[in-house]
């Protein structure tokens, strides 16, 4: 028996009606530099009905790959909201790839048009060249971009504004099937080529709706939103949707991502949710630690915060020192990508002791997601102790990758995340690591993410990275490199004692190496694979204490 | 393009499993006369999921309509829950309905179940000769269920416990697709026969999802939440589902639905979220006046209200007197039901002495929901003036009724509400009438509503409804039937003088009828049928000022 209800898609297109038409009064601000540019919605919805007439006079048609190489601006959002309303398919290119890498998914996608910042033209003119599939680049901005039209003779430069221009005001928005592509993204995985996810209409409508939930970022109107988080990686964890939909106002810092205009924007502009890796906050911490007075975090009301696994002193340090909440969120590019956050449960306040020991964990599935832990023999009982692999299922996760066999990554019609980890009665799901980074010690599993967040949370501790490495007796064990913050000096001694206070003894690293800094991946996270390509090469200077 | 996102259903028995796995700490007490029951969402899904076996070994069967007649009890939600995830149909039944139509409608449904609260048995027994559909009776509860064998020989009475035993613990949930109907409700017409509105598990589980964003309903596992709103009225509006999903508390009143009753329940439970129509706040503050110690709202954070028109003089006194937010919803039987509320807009705090101009109106669409006010030309500009039909579409917005021909109540896919209103630029609908109710009078419109408010606002006045008269020289003019509060006195001329100060004098009605109290519907909406009926038969005692 099948129901009454109309059959009405979930589209990008009726995310964007609802903000045009309900919110139009909302503003996006553009940091621009030492000034703020700001248009209201009324202006981005005209702007983005305006992109897509100029589109389609391109030739751009359904389906069709857009990409974009750009910073988190206005003109970003524009493209957000247009080339999915208008059936295309927007490609968001992480601008911090290795040239190959990009060149590989440029191709892959198959994108026709590329939107680009000004100020990014010089880093993509260096491969402009090989993007055989591009026919246009359309520039954002008034700056040079001779450089892209030397490269690539055979596209055509356009500029942005013109764009806008050519196709006129009026623009008849297609039906969309919520189950086409909306937008993709790529994974920058750690060996192989990187992957596609194609999200669609539905996953994308989903996704946001689940993070305006109270119980999960709890989005309205009345909040100022900031993705530091680029919306080239991982859609800027769904904010500028959550921020159109709800009518919020967007606080866009371009590529201003340092501590220091980042601090100048929250004060600025009163933001009172902000998201941004871990990283970005610690660079905050102490940015906030010499500049006291330019510093103002008391408009934030909330910190979505993920990408890598947030330190429980991070955490501690805004509660404490500023009452800013951060929420630690986890989810990949395959989930939308969030799928689970760490509020403490029922009854458990921020300001409770025991609320740490649930805010430090990857949290509980949001509605419509599930998780589990997956071991040798199957799904693992759900007792906080035994480990396996994190699954994740449910509308806004992906069950394959973009023209590319991957059956090894699903199970069942679940995603294998790839991640190592527990789950409790409650579904709270604590990761312990990598299924690549866990470190196995005579046959037990050492968690690298403990150690490194509990060394973290040393005073003289900035950053620390703990790989496996070969070991005689035990097969494996733990190699901690220590980056110490200015003007500290820890010894190995100093650390093993402070980490004998808070795990077995057997746990405690022997090797350690104090290093400048730990190596990033392109999106921020630490990139122990050339970690340990440098311990391979003999290039890490090692203190062994036991 | 198609996306790589999975294919999972949007389903109750996901919602389901989502309140079972992280929630089952949370409660659901219900309100048992002097006292109160309580379980935990664990205890409830293992009572579900035997509900579930127990009507499968019943022989009900995928798509078999199981219809309630019940309470607002934790044995409903546990068949809330388990009837649409086994497959099956959820049919809520009215007990408030008139004989005939009640059994019209549980033979249009094809009833094969009906489940029933022991103390209501006398009032199914009624009816239950004419029940030809119907082979079981489940009875919830010991008390006596003789008069519904007597009434209904050939059907099989059993206990809803001894059903819970029979099963097994064990219940293999079917994979549903998610535009399957899961659960269906008969509007009331005010003409014709009762309406089927077939509900999906799609639909359901997106209205649920968009009841808990921040700028809605914003329910959290932190809330306590009050469903006054029957379950068998437009599924208490969709609350017992947001609670489970959050794992949220619920507070059933069973059927203790008066002011003293729900009062101490609100105190005793500490209820943060409780959804009732206008008519029983308006009681509970009655209530409040004459007993002011055994009252305390303190714990109410927001009281969700419609179904009628929520008075301003309502929404002022529990905000000015005990700090409660009244916020008014709008919506239908047929819109799931809700559609739309009335959160004043961006920078508008409640405090602000603007806020209530928005407060008292229909609201604005919630994302996934598009509203639009339609004239004799099409739909009307969003002027905030010019009126017309209000139309409603939307993922959980009927498109037909229940095997029923009905093309008129639809507009190119919208569905036409038979409100009548206006809207303004950002959206906030304001409806002036049913457009049946709607005054006509020398060819302007007078809005019934807009003069029961403002009366309902004087201080004499208990209750207001307006119907339109035939008028020699106008064609139609106002009739104002009022209820004055006991022990006051005002007459015709009173009420003209404070209507002049707040409305056009071409509007202020001449005909005034003094009565002891308003007729209600089966879900406590004025009835101006009958209004209109004992108008016509010179049943009313009508004084004539000019």
């Amino acid at each position: 028996m099948l129901g009454t209800m109309q059959d009405f898609p979930l589209t990008i297109g009726m995310l964007f009606r609802h903000g045009a038409t309900l919110h139009g009064d909302s503003v996006v601000v553009t940091l621009e530099g030492d000034h703020r540019r700001s248009a209201t919605f009324d202006e981005v919805a005209d702007r983005a009905t305006r992109l897509a007439a100029g589109l389609t006079q391109l030739g751009v048609g359904r389906g069709d790959r857009v990409a974009t190489f750009c910073w988190n601006t206005q003109e970003h959002l524009e493209a957000y909201l247009a080339v999915p309303s208008m059936g295309a398919v927007l490609h968001t290119l992480n601008i911090r790839l290795f040239p190959e890498q990009l060149t590989y998914i440029v191709e892959h996608a198959d994108d026709r048009v590329v939107i680009v910042d000004d100020s990014l033209v010089p880093v993509l003119a260096k491969i402009a060249a090989d993007l055989t599939t591009v026919e246009r680049y359309v520039v954002v901005g008034d700056g040079d971009a001779a450089a892209l039209a030397e490269a690539s003779p055979q596209a055509e430069i356009v500029r942005y504004e013109e764009l806008l221009d050519s196709g006129g005001d009026e623009f008849t928005w297609p039906e969309i099937d919520e189950r086409a592509a909306a937008a993709m993204c790529y994974t920058s995985g750690t060996t192989g080529n990187p992957k596609g996810v194609v999200y669609t209409h539905r996953s994308t409508f989903l996704h946001s709706l689940a993070l305006c939930s109270a119980g999960c970022l709890g989005v309205t109107e009345d909040d100022r939103v900031l993705p530091v988080v680029p919306m080239f990686h991982a859609n800027a964890w769904g904010l500028p949707y959550v921020a159109w939909m709800t009518g919020a106002d967007l606080l866009m810092p371009g590529r201003y991502l340092q501590a220091e205009p980042l601090a100048g924007l929250i004060a600025a502009e009163r933001a009172t949710v902000a998201g941004a890796v871990p990283s970005i906050w610690s660079d905050l911490l102490r940015f906030a630690d010499s500049n006291p007075s330019a510093v103002d975090f008391s408009s934030l009301r909330l910190v979505p915060c993920g990408g890598s696994a947030v330190p429980q002193a991070l955490i501690e340090a805004f509660q404490d020192r500023y009452g800013v909440e951060i929420l630690q969120a986890w989810g990949m590019t395959e989930t939308s990508p969030v799928a689970a956050v760490a509020h403490p449960p029922k009854g458990v306040a921020l300001s409770d002791p025991d609320a740490i020991g649930w805010r430090v964990c990857a949290g509980r599935a949001l509605p419509g997601v599930e998780l589990r832990i997956v071991g040798d023999h199957g799904p693992v009982p759900w007792d906080d102790e035994t480990m396996g692999e994190l699954e994740v299922r449910g509308p806004w996760i992906t069950g394959a990758y973009y023209r590319e066999d991957s059956s090894d990554k699903f199970d069942d019609g679940w995603l294998r995340t790839g991640d190592i980890g527990t789950i409790d009665a409650r579904g709270y799901v604590r990761i312990t690591d990598r299924s690549k980074d866990v470190i196995k010690s005579g046959g037990e599993w050492i968690s690298s993410v403990e150690l490194e967040n509990h060394l973290m949370a040393h005073p003289s501790v900035a950053e620390a990275s703990v790989i496996g490495v070969a070991d005689a007796r035990w097969e494996e064990r733990p190699l901690a490199c220590v980056v110490v913050v200015d003007g500290a000096d820890p010894d190995a001694e100093d650390l093993r004692e402070f980490l004998a206070a808070r795990v077995a003894k057997w746990q405690i690293p022997e090797r350690w190496a104090f290093i400048p800094e730990v190596p990033k991946t392109s999106v921020g996270k630490f990139d122990k694979k050339v970690l340990r390509a440098r311990h391979e090469a003999g290039q890490l200077d090692i203190v062994e204490v036991r």
